[in-house]
């Protein structure tokens, strides 16, 4: 095989706020070559994610930060384009983290091989894989619905909020959706089963709200922060759960908001109401995959789950597709097609 | 028995922040009679709790407010006075809720009877009682001390917070003090064994709360809120716990502190450490009384837990001292005695 060019997207600068596609830089240098024990991964879907906001930021988080001039991190979906590694052979498809590019080398560490034949091969970076495994862990373990309690979740298309919404509603609670626009609404309701779909762009949101959530709420699965939470809060009913996977419309903060301290109200409400406000991060909880693997494909099967994919094309869209996704302009599971299994 | 006249202190007006004596009003009348199933009691003991801030004020909050001219609220040691219910009889000691006054009617409904030579029995209403409980379900069930774990509490010479260092320590856990003033930072090593002791009102106090956690924290038993929880929070480790029990240091306050508002930078630290803050009400766990009250009075007889009591004298002593407890000024379980047994 000749040895082929690879592009990749490297973090530019740190953005100050939203990032502008000049955060981001697009290289081009020859693909590595695999030495013994490591293979060559050419990249066919990169999934894009909100928890990529946070990775751009210097200083203290989950993970590290992406370095400036460092390639993105992100999870993908790659064919072994060649292999030294025993374990793993030439059109070999595996979903792992290889990053914002064309090629990537690998130990094979994080790398998992998927069967094409079995499921397509883009789920295994949604419905299927850590977005699916995040709302499963954190509703299931954390949020802990009861049959006819109300789940309320925001984001509600995306690939976690919309499972979130299919599970709660397996489990005998009702599922109330928040997203932006009308388009979304109607997924919410036609795709998804949801009981109601509010749009939180809407002017009197915070009241279509409490009118659809009657008996309060005993669930609100974190996604976004920012306004959805504060509507959320005064409905939340005593010993609520309230896990948090993200907080999306904080991710551009610059730093506090210059708006009176809430912090002592919910704290107060906290201890009043017994509430339980629990953080999560996915990667803290594979013990939890096998059951979620076995669990969801029955779900995905009997089309008790849904999905839906935003696929946009090439990785010199993969900036703009981000910046949009921080805004909510993604449309279901957000990923990014960079080539054709064996093209 | 001559009817013998009542004294009793009831809500003259709720308080607008910290509570003033004008919000109290001494009352005088005629005790009342029981009739059949009924009893009358002689209130030999009062407790003072942080709890009762929050019932002067008006609307939601975990229990029913006092309404303005209703006998205060309180936690009570008793000496059957008369009786005309079968299951008590003249000179028997019970714990409840009999309030700020002299005597009470009862029906027998949430009376525990004691007795008196198996332990002090002001004990029922400290170590023994809704105190010791409230320490022993949050620590326990929410905080879960592990083996050299580090647990935090303030207000820890109190009858919570110093049962919370105790028991954190009886599970091998380390446990850090804070308080006000050196008197009682003395008392958290002399009298309860805590690892370390702080002072609230040192100018260095977060550095010195950063130097007795070298390992951060691990359970931070959140009994105050206001600076001292500001300065836990940056040490807390990822996947602590945060048991909500009070926040005596918010009581007073009239509306939410000046901007900025830190509710998304603390959303976000207990996504980012997946912290779990969790509010809690001892009544919702009365479930844990016989375990508790097992372990406790073993701990109890064995010293492995004391306990301090500060008992002022009357009934027209309460109201200072209430605003006093709000204000830190008692020195361990604060009670007001109304009368002694038999006398």
């Amino acid at each position: 095989m000749n040895t082929p060019r690879n592009r990749r997207i490297v973090l530019a600068a740190r953005p100050d706020g939203a990032p502008k596609p000049s955060d981001f830089r697009m290289e081009e240098t020859e693909a590595p070559s695999p030495v013994e024990g490591q293979m060559l991964l050419r990249n066919l879907y990169l999934s894009l994610d909100p928890y990529m906001r946070g990775r751009m930021n210097a200083g203290r988080s989950y993970a590290s930060p992406v370095e400036v001039g460092e390639v993105m991190v992100g999870g993908t979906v790659s064919e072994v384009a060649a292999s030294c590694h025993p374990d793993f052979k030439e059109g070999d498809v595996v979903v792992g983290y290889a990053g914002w590019q064309d090629y990537a080398l690998s130990n094979g560490a994080g790398l998992m091989k998927l069967d094409p034949t079995a499921a397509p091969i883009t789920t295994s970076l949604g419905v299927m894989g850590m977005p699916g495994l995040t709302a499963y862990v954190g509703l299931l373990s954390i949020g802990r619905p009861k049959p006819g309690e109300t789940v309320v979740v925001a984001a509600a298309t995306g690939p976690v909020g919309s499972a979130v919404g299919q599970i709660a509603r397996i489990k005998g609670a009702r599922a109330v959706g928040v997203a932006g626009g009308d388009d979304k609404r109607r997924a919410l309701i036609e795709e998804f089963g949801f009981d109601v779909a509010l749009d939180h762009r809407a002017p009197d949101f915070a009241a279509a709200l409490a009118e659809a959530c009657p008996s309060g709420i005993d669930v609100y699965f974190e996604n976004v922060g920012g306004p959805v939470f504060s509507a959320v809060m005064p409905l939340l009913n005593d010993f609520a759960r309230v896990p948090v996977c993200g907080l999306v419309a904080n991710y551009n903060d610059r730093g506090a908001p210059a708006a009176p301290d809430r912090t002592p109200l919910l704290m107060r409400q906290i201890l009043s109401q017994r509430l339980t406000v629990q953080g999560f991060i996915v990667s803290d909880h594979f013990d939890q995959q096998p059951a979620f693997m076995r669990d969801m494909s029955g779900w995905v099967r009997e089309g008790k789950v849904r999905y839906l994919e935003d696929i946009v094309e090439g990785l010199d869209a993969a900036p703009a597709a981000l910046i949009g996704l921080l805004e909510g302009r993604n449309f279901g599971k957000l990923l990014v097609r960079l080539a054709n299994p064996a093209d």
